[in-house]
C-alpha cells in the first residue's frame, strides 16, 4: 500500500529507487512565507554524501537537489514543494548475482515475498538512497524550527564498543569528524576500529543520538499520537535501526522509581526538572526539557566475507557480495535521524495549535 | 488534536478517563462474519485486572465489557463495534493535593501545559486505565489472527535485575505467575524483590517481550510504514515505555556484520533463516520468522517516598503520594503489549491484500 | 473498512445500529476549554426527533444523550468526548419479511453484497438513526463556531414542487414549521401536499439548503481538500442525498461568464462581492461571502404501495412495506445538514491555522 | 495544510504550478505487476491538451510525461510511481496587472487571503494545469480497472442550453468531436454556439457526465465513506465544478417514492434493477448497475469583457483580461472527470478486499 508519506499537517512523500532516473520528495503543507532556496537543502544533503573519508563508500553520489515547485520569488507559497535529485552515478553493472539471490540482512527476500518481484539494482527502494528525500524535506523542517528557536542535533554516540564521552561534547566535531562523533578522541579510536573491520572485510554497528532543544512544554498528544510514539516510528523507519530509546531508555527497566522520577523545581520563574531521565517527554507530551532519542543501528549487511543464502530457485548457495559499501551506516545516517526528528517535532507543533479553544478564538479574532 | 485512533483499515478509537463514567473503544473496520461475544473480550480484560496478587494494587476494577453495537446474531457485521466498560470503583476522594501539584514522573504538568487544565482525578486520560480500551479491541484482533494461524504472546522478560531464563520458557507460566514471567523460578525471585521494594515504599521497572509466530513473509511496507516502525509506535504509545527493541535490538550496535546477518537456508521446501537476530523483519517487511519485540518500562512513578516538586502556583513543595498503586507496571501491561502487537499485525495483513495486481484480479474474478 | 470517521483535526467517529442497544459518537480533537453539557447537545437532537407533527413518523425516539467522557468541571478537556444515546423504543417485531427480501431504494441488497449478511432490523447501520451521532457531534461544532462569530443555518428549500420563497425568508419559521421551511406560506402548502401523498401511500422528495455566515476569507485548501469538495462529501454522505450544489450550482452550466462572475468591490474598507453566484468559495477557498450549499433528497424509499423486488433466494416477489415511516425525509434531515456543514467548516478553520509561517511563529512566541 | 493527496490505498499526490519548472504526481500504493509505460499515460494527457480546435485556447502545452520511478522491466514494482511533465510553453510575460488585482471568478483573492501572497503567474496552483497530474495518475487507475472488466467513460452532456441527446449516444464521438459530446449533431450546434460566445468575448458553462460500467455490487462503505460521497468530493475538487449529481440527481427532489424506487428483478440468475434512478449506488454501496455522475461546470472566469474588481491596495478598478483562454472548460475537463472517477472506484475496490473475514482467511490460506 501507500507507505511513502510521513506527517499529518507537514506531510512529506518520498519516491525513487537507488538506480532509477531520479529520486525526490514532495513536501505538502509547508507554511507559506519561508525564504527557501536550493542551498538551504543542499547543505543537509551534503552531510549524507559518501566518499568524504576512508570510512565511507568511495561511490560518488552528487545529490544535487532541484526545487521544481512550491516557491515563488524566493519564498514558499504554501503549495507542494517538489524536490528532485537526479541519479547520476549508477553504474549499469552486472546485477545478475543479486537479481537471483537473497542477500542476508537485506530486504531482497521480503520484497520478493511481498510484491512477487523487485527492482534488484542497488537495493531499489530499500536502498539507503531513499533517505535523500527525507533529508531534503527535513532540511526545510529544520529551517522552520530554527526560526522558532528550536535546534535539533544528531550525532554518533558509539561505534562498536567505542563510545563518545559526553563530558567532552563538542558540537563542532559532529560536522568535522568522519564518524560524526561529538568527541574527537573517540572519533580517532573509532576510525582505526573501522579501518580494521574494513580490512577483515567486515562491517560494524553503532548508536546515534539526537537532541532537540527549545521545544516548549505541551507539545504531543496523549494516547496513540504520543510525541515519543511518533518519534519511535520516525526513527525506526530509518533502514537498519533496530532499537529506539527515549531519555534513559533501556536503563529504566532495572531502576527504582525514586531514582527514575525527575523532580520539578522553579528556575527564573519557570518550571524545570532537576534531572532529565524522561528525555523531555511525560505522558507523550513535551515537558520543556531537551528531547533525547537514541537509535541502535545494525552493521551494514553488505560484507565481503562469504555468506550462506538461497536463490530464487530455492537452491542453497554461498555468496561474496561485491561492490563499494560503507563499513558502517551511522555517520551518514546521523543527518537522517536529525531530519526525521525535526519533521516529527514540527508536525506536532502545527497540530498543537488547535489544542485550546481560547487560542483558536484569539487566532481568528485578529 | 485527535490522537485516540490507531490503525488504517482495522481502526480503533479509545475514549474515557480513569474516573469518568465509563471508558471504551470503537473498533471500525472489523471484517464481517467473526463470531464474537463478550467472553472473547472479557478474558483479555481480566488479564489486566489489578488486585490479583500481592504485587498489584489492591484497587478493585471490575472492567466488565458490554458490546453496544456491531454484532448481529453472534457475528460481527462489518460496522463499528462499540465496547464500553463502566467505571465502578472510583472513590470520589480528596484530590485537592494532586489537583494543584505536579507529581514527578506523571503527565500532570504536561497536560496543564498543553490544555490549560486537566481532569486530575486518577490521572484522567493519562491513566493506565485508558489501556482497557486497547485490550478490548486487541482481543478481537487476536481472535482473528488465531483463525489465520498467527499467535501473539507477550510476557515479562525482566523485573529490576531479575531476568527470565528463556531456556526455561514455559508458556503456561505467563498466565499463572503474578509477574507474567515465562520462567517460574525467576518469577519467585521477582516477587520477593518486588515485596522488598514495596516495603521500602519504592517501585521497580522491567522489560516485557512479545513474540508473534505464524506471520507469513511479505507483510509490512517499505519506507515510513515499515512493520517495525509501526510496532515501535504501537508499543511506545503504551504509557511508561521508554525503549523499544526489534530482534536483537540494542545489541546490534556493538556487533560485526558477520555476526549479525541471518543466513538463509531451505527447510521442507521453504526459505528459512538459521538465526533470527533481525526479529523477523527485513527492510520493514516480515521474513517469515517469529516477530520479536521488547519494551523497557519505567518504574511506577507513584511512590510513597517524599519527592520534590512544584505546584500550579509555582511554589516548590514536597509531596508524599497516597493511594493504592502497583509497585510495578509490567505484569498488567503485558496483555496491552500483546494487544497492540496484534492490532498492528492485523492491520498490516489487511493492507497487504492489495500489494499485487494478480491477487486483486483473482479476488474479484470469483 | 473503517468508514465511520469524519474530519482531520476535529474528528468524529459514529457507531450504532437502528435497533442495537445504543448508538453514539466519539468526538476526538475537540479543543479544551469549551463549556459543554448535555443540554447543548440535546437541543440539536430534539430537532431530528420524529413524532412532532402529522408529517413525520409517529414512532417515538427519545434520543436522550449522555456525556460519558471528555469533560471535567463543565468544560471539555481536549480528550475524546463520548456521547451515547440508548435505543429505547425499538419494537422487537417481526422482521422476517425484511430479513429475506431486498426493499427497493434501500441498502438491503448492497449490504448483503458487501458483507454477506446484515443486521436487517430497521435498516441496521444504514438507518437514518445513524445520523443521531452526527447531530450530537455537530452540536459541539456549532457551539464553537458560534463563539467565533460564525452561524450555520439549514432549512427546507422545496418539497415536491413547492418552493420556499426566499424573499419571505423568516429564520424563526425554520424551527417552528413542521417542514422546516423559512417561509410559512410555502410550509402550509407543503403540509397539505404531504398529507395528500401520505393518503395515497406514497412519499415525496425535497431540497434543503444551508447558509453559513461569518466565515472569514482564506479557509479551505487548493486541490483535493477544497472547502466545497469537503462540503460535497459531507453532505452527500447523508443517506438519501442525490445531488449537492454550491452557490448557484446546476444553473452555472447554462450561463455566460459575464453573468456568472461575481464582481469585487470595497465596502467599509473590506473586499466584498456584489453578488454571490459562487456561494462563498473560489478555488476551493472561502471568499468571505456566505457559504451556500443545497442538497437534493430522494423520497423516503419505504412506501406502502406494492413494489416488485427479489428475495435472498433469488425469487421475484411483490412487497408491501409495513411500519411507521416518514412520508418525507427532509424536515428531520435539515439539522443533519447543518451539523455536517458545521463539522466541515470547523475542521477547515483548525487546519488553516498553520497556513502561514508568520502566524505559527507568532503563536509560539506568546 | 497538506491537501494535495487523494485516496486511501491507491494514493496520489499532485504538485506543480502553471508556470513553474514542471508539474507532476506521485502514485503511491499502485499494486505491483502492472505493465506500464509512458504511452499508457500519454494518451490520457493528450485528451486534455489545448489547441486542438477552434473552441480551445491556442496556447500550446505539450505535456510530455516522464516516468521517473516505480517501474522496472516494464512493470510497476509496488513502490511510488513518480510522473513528471516539464512546463515548456509558459511565456514569462507581463503579469503585473494580474499580480496586483483580483480577477472575478478566480482564486486570486482567496489565495492571498489564505497565504498572504501567491504565485500569480497563470493562476499558479489554482490553474487548470494542476489537473495534468490527476490525469497522469488516473490513466494508471483506468488501466487497472480495464483489466478488472470495469470501464469508465466521461463526456459532455450539455453546453449552454445545448444538450446531447442520449438516444443518439455514440461513444466514438466523444474522442472525435471538439466538444467531447457523444452526439455529433449536438456537437455541431454547440460549436457554433461557442464560436458566437467567443466573438462576443464571453465564455460558457456546461455539464459533463461519467458512466462506470462493470463495477460489482458491494463496493463502497456505509456512513462517511459512501461511494457517492467520495465521488462527490473527487468531482467537486475539480476546479469550476459547482454541482454534482448521482443518478437522477436534482430531479429526485420533486418526485414521488413510487417513481423513484428502482425495482429489483432477476436476469440470467443475477439480481438486477429494472431502472437506475439511483445511479448504481444504494446506501453508499454499489448495486451492480452503472454508476452515473454528473458535474455542472461554470463558464471560464477569464473573459475579455470589462469587469469590475479591486486591487491589492483596496482600490476599485476595471480590468480587461488578456491572454489566450478557453471559451469553455468542459471539453478538456471530461478526461479529468473520468480519471477522478477511476481513482475513486479503484480505491474503493482495494479497500473492499478486507470486508469479509472468510475472504481474508481464504486470501492468506493460498
Amino acid at each position: 500500500m501507500a507507505g511513502s508519506t510521513f506527517g499529518t499537517i507537514f506531510k512529506i512523500t518520498t519516491w525513487g529507487e537507488s538506480h532509477g532516473k531520479a529520486l525526490g520528495v514532495i513536501v505538502d503543507g509547508c507554511p507559506a512565507g519561508l525564504l527557501l532556496d536550493e542551498t538551504d537543502i543542499q547543505k543537509y544533503l551534503n552531510r549524507r554524501k559518501p566518499g568524504t573519508s576512508s570510512i565511507t563508500t568511495p561511490r560518488k553520489e552528487d545529490d544535487q537537489v532541484e526545487i521544481l515547485s512550491g516557491t515563488f520569488e524566493g519564498k514558499t507559497t504554501g503549495t507542494p514543494i517538489s524536490l528532485m535529485i537526479r541519479n547520476t552515478s549508477q553504474i549499469s553493472g552486472d546485477y545478475s548475482e543479486i537479481a537471483s539471490c537473497y542477500r542476508p540482512g537485506h530486504a531482497d527476500y521480503t520484497y520478493d515475498a511481498k510484491y512477487g518481484f523487485r527492482d534488484y539494482r542497488g537495493g531499489g527502494r530499500s536502498s539507503g538512497r531513499e533517505t535523500a528525500g527525507r533529508v531534503a524535506a527535513g532540511a526545510i523542517a529544520c529551517k522552520i524550527l530554527e526560526q522558532m528557536g528550536i535546534t535539533v542535533c544528531a550525532y554518533t554516540r558509539s561505534i562498536g564498543n567505542i563510545h563518545a564521552d559526553m563530558k567532552h561534547f563538542d558540537r563542532d566535531a559532529i560536522l568535522q569528524t568522519p564518524t560524526a562523533m561529538p568527541d574527537r578522541k573517540a572519533d580517532e579510536l573509532a576510525v582505526s576500529y573501522l579501518e580494521g573491520a574494513k580490512k577483515s572485510f567486515n562491517s560494524v554497528g553503532g548508536c546515534m543520538e539526537c537532541l532537540a532543544e527549545g521545544l516548549p512544554a505541551g507539545i504531543g498528544d496523549p494516547v496513540f499520537e504520543k510525541l515519543d510514539a511518533n518519534l519511535a516510528k520516525a526513527i525506526m523507519s530509518i533502514g537498519a535501526v533496530k532499537a529506539v530509546e527515549i531519555g534513559d531508555g533501556c536503563q529504566v527497566s532495572s531502576r527504582f522509581g525514586s531514582d527514575n522520577n525527575d523532580a520539578f523545581r522553579m528556575k527564573d520563574g519557570k518550571i524545570v526538572k532537576t534531572t532529565n531521565h524522561a528525555g523531555g517527554i511525560l505522558g507523550g507530551i513535551s515537558d520543556g526539557s531537551a528531547i533525547i532519542i537514541r537509535a541502535h543501528v545494525k552493521p551494514t549487511p553488505s560484507i565481503y566475507l562469504s555468506q550462506q543464502t538461497v536463490n530464487k530457485q530455492g537452491e542453497e548457495i554461498s555468496i561474496n557480495i561485491k561492490g563499494r559499501h560503507d563499513p558502517i551506516i551511522i555517520p551518514r545516517a546521523v543527518v537522517v535521524m536529525e531530519c526525521m526528528t525535526a519533521l516529527t517535532l514540527l508536525d506536532a507543533l502545527l497540530i498543537n495549535m488547535s489544542a485550546r479553544l481560547e487560542n483558536i478564538i484569539d487566532f481568528y479574532r485578529k
